[in-house]
């Protein structure tokens, strides 16, 4: 029973639902769907996928998260960069609008899914921290500014076409002459007012008496407004007879069940795309989850989310959609609305099945210049230079990785962008730790604490090399420490003691344990005992697996004092007991 | 001039050589001549070259190095694992026999060369530590099986073929039934020979009344002994007439100067396994370098000995001749034998040139049958079963690494091998790192110490949550360590203040820096106050540069007791001056 609560947390959530909770559920699926409705149009244009997928992709997921998922709160449905990141799998696969490319989404969708279902089965969601913050930050930053590009074509009315941001960009420039009239002014007029909205209807509708969470939820309606508006002018005016591209007719009803394409050759080329999908939509949705949760006392499960999200996926690909997740600007506003259940996001899912059973009409003569409006003012909110300067002040490593996934994701793509980021942070880890800090240590006066020489004024015996390696020894840095040990005995003639402290070093690898024999080895054939110091428990359990510790020719001791009060009692003993010089 | 000597070596040992040292190199370039000329021949077998490639390839990167190497040593030229590479890599573009073939090798040592000395000149010689001593040894040890297999054909009198042990032993298998019966006569009594020299001569010699290194010296020639007997037994009798296969005409005089083919593609191809033969030879070399200088208290110079290397390469390719690195066993001979400065192998070169000029001839009866036995006899001493036993017993993962490197080679080749060897030993250290050791401490009676609750008997405030996290704080276990101190503060609801010890913390990057900052924000929600304590130079010296230390809703203390006494002062005090309970 514990078990199946753990897979199944609706059973647990679901046990204590009351009148109330479903009172506050109910006007948050409305109001999510309401947001909901612009965003799978537009988001499924990103795709490069016909609405209705969009619409598609809005409903058995969110059932089936609201089932399997662990966070109340999450909104689950398509998002912008899944979105691009879709296009740009599928696009070298088939052309848009053909059978074969609507197929290759919903193969991606199953096979990210089914990804996630086995990682959460098997408890491997500790492989996606290998995302580290800057390669997100970049990527989230390229993609908004990569998608933003792409829907200048629709908004300006002009064909572009390109892989990468620099291609894009270079289409547009070369189609600049070619500006339809009609549709820029259209785009252009929804953008305006979909920043006005953003930023100046929420501060109005208070002034005009609403309360703070009515103006704010009604500012999020703007999309929905601007939607309906273009749809009369367009139908009024007939502006798509003048040549303003329309979405046109829209199946009506519920998604048939969809059998993805089972081809192998497909399957491998959509494996990698699949997988990167399928990563980056967890980081994001889980890092949302963990930080609403936080708020409200609540826990998510990390592994049970890639289930839930997993299943999500599984769910929109059998229901003809295309690869979801959960989304931030979403979730917060179910979080803000009052969502107390994932039941929530089942009343969405139900406002949307609604809409295509029965709306789909009304969206024929919705001009796609607007969805793109919708498109550029959400993913704009994703690009941060903020994010780009705190890290190049914090750290020039961190800012190298985040820059490098940027510029290849504009230059060479999204897969590119993402792996040479991951592989970079990785790289200048490595390279780091390959030279840790090596610190010559002495004693401070009036203590038993010893300290860098460099920054501390401090005792030290001529006769003892006192050395601290700030890093666990391991084989990119053991031939390293090899030659410090050996240049720091070369360049002190007097030194027949060194001493390593061992306090920082949180393993000791067999290629390190190899390099201790033969620095120890050295040393004795010059007549210098080698000693190691503060070594940890864990450290120590293992280094007496091996025959390190008999053929030491020093000693392993407790503490560097120890260690220093061995070799030269006298002089230990009367710094401990000196009063500080300063 | 100093930079001109720390570039040429020889300038400096030149300076202070003596008739004395002249007399030892001398005598040692003769005795390791006699070594390496069957070793020329037997490695140019290995590699599927003619016999007077080896030989080219044993004179020029000699005389190279003695310019710019460093070390006083090392023995240049042809070795075991270099030529079975050398081969690995040749043998998918060519047949073996053809000019094309012997062109890729000449190409092969060209390319090795210059990346040798490109990595020298930048002084990245560093990249070389990140072929870990399990993967290393683990690789030796699978080269050492592979190529005793590889020449169970010639020995035997068989043909076999397959780039992979797999193939060779099922290729033998298959060939069982054709062993040629001379051939086979004269290659198993030459190996039994060997073995018996190795093993029984010296100490025969010894007791006959030789001086311990005498006799040492003269079993060396063991090799030299059975080509010399093999040579003249298959003249006398013809057997070349019954089917033993000879080495042939052998072509005399100096090598020409070689114009490696300069091919874009060809080039291309050959960059992976140039720059895989480039590390190991590397790796290989400035080990026995380093542990042969440490003897004598001399210092090899890890950037310069690139050079060196490189230089020899370029020189091997340039007369003619393959990829060569320093080896293990001559460098010993040459150690033992006296050599006093690189001039030594000079004269082994000079030893070398005279033999191709006026020996050649002598060749044309060599049975390949005694080559292949030089060969098997040297190669399984690098077969190392006690390094995997030694590194089980040691650490699981370095095991790991190991055993896959092995495998793998044996089962998919060469650089499949070194490739996931390589991976395999950084993806462990990564996940390793990405959940690491976290103790909960509390203060030992008696002491300002912390330790271990686990392992000490310690005193602790249930107020005060204090965590030791043993590993530095980066991206790969950022979020574990967010859902570790989540899960404790959750586990211990009376918990008002959480502490984290941050003495075996070297790093803290972006990602962590953002999940300390999402860890301060939730415990400040829960009203719990969040502190760091012992936090290094370096790491402090970064934090300064975030908002991170003004946003900590408690503090950054000096040392984990300071932390403590802050919060509960009586506890503290009282606790350090209590006499330890046991």
């Amino acid at each position: 029973m514990e078990n199946l609560r753990k897979y199944f947390p609706i059973l647990e959530w679901g046990a204590e639902y009351s009148r109330q909770i479903l009172v506050n559920d109910l006007i948050t699926g409305v109001i999510v769907t309401m947001m909901l409705i612009p965003q799978s149009l537009a988001y499924a244009q990103i795709a490069g996928l016909p609405a209705e997928v969009g619409l598609y992709a809005s409903i058995a997921p969110l059932i089936l998260y609201a089932i399997f998922g662990t966070s109340r709160t999450l909104a689950v449905g398509p998002v912008a960069v899944a979105s691009l990141m879709t296009a740009a799998a599928v696009a070298p696969l088939a052309a848009q609008g053909t059978p074969e490319y609507l197929g290759a989404a919903i193969a991606l969708a199953l096979i990210s899914g089914l990804m996630l279902i086995v990682v959460g089965l098997l408890r491997l969601g500790f492989l996606a921290n290998f995302l580290s913050h800057p390669v997100i930050a970049g990527f989230i930053t390229a993609s908004g500014v990569h998608i933003a590009a792409s829907q200048l074509g629709p908004l300006l009315g002009i064909h572009i076409h390109g892989e990468t941001l620099i291609g894009l960009v270079g289409s547009i420039i070369g189609s600049i002459g070619d500006i339809h009239l009609y549709t820029a002014v259209i785009g252009l007029i929804s953008l305006i007012f979909l920043f006005w909205v953003r930023s100046k209807l929420k501060p109005l509708l208070i002034r005009l008496g609403l309360g703070e969470r009515a103006a704010s939820m009604l500012a999020k309606a703007g999309p929905v407004a601007s939607l309906v508006t273009a749809i009369i002018v367009v139908w009024i005016f007939r502006l798509d007879n003048s040549g303003v591209t329309i979405v046109g007719s829209v199946p009506e009803g519920l998604p048939a069940i969809a059998i993805p394409p089972f081809d192998l050759a497909l399957w491998s080329t959509l494996a990698v795309p699949a997988a990167l999908i399928a990563i980056l939509g967890y980081v994001e949705s889980i890092s949302v989850a963990m930080t609403l949760a936080a708020k409200r006392r609540q826990r998510v499960d990390p592994d049970q989310e890639l289930i839930g999200l997993g299943a999500a996926n599984v769910g929109s690909a059998l229901s003809g959609g295309f690869p979801v997740t959960g989304g931030l600007s979403r979730s917060v506003v179910n979080f803000d609305a009052g969502a107390e259940t994932p039941a929530a996001g089942g009343f969405t899912a139900i406002g949307i099945a609604l809409t295509t059973l029965f709306l789909t009409p009304l969206l024929f003569f919705l001009p796609k210049a607007v969805l793109s409006a919708i498109v550029i003012a959400a993913v704009l909110t994703l690009v941060d230079v903020g994010a780009l300067k705190r890290t190049f002040v914090y750290s020039k490593a961190d800012f190298a990785a985040m820059a490098a996934t940027i510029l290849v994701t504009w230059i060479r793509g999204i897969e590119a962008g993402l792996i040479v980021g991951v592989a970079l942070s990785i790289c200048l880890h490595l390279y780091k730790t390959s030279r840790p800090h090596i610190a010559v240590v002495g004693q401070i006066p009036g203590t038993g604490t010893f300290r860098n020489v460099k920054r501390h004024a401090v005792v030290t015996d001529p006769a003892i090399l006192s050395l601290r390696v700030d890093e666990s020894l391991y084989f990119p840095n053991a031939r390293f420490i090899e030659d410090q040990i050996n240049g720091g005995v070369a360049a002190n003639p007097d030194v027949r003691h060194v001493i390593l402290e061992c306090a920082a070093v949180n393993e000791i690898d067999i290629s390190a344990l190899e390099s201790l024999e033969s620095i120890n080895q050295r040393l004795r054939d010059g007549g210098i005992t080698f000693h190691l110091s503060e070594v940890k428990g864990p450290v120590m359990d293992r280094l007496k697996r091996s025959h390190f510790p008999d053929e030491l020719s020093g000693k392993i001791h407790l503490t560097h004092y120890d260690a220093v009060a061995t070799i030269n009692p006298e002089l230990a003993r009367q710094t401990l007991e000196s009063k500080a010089t300063r």
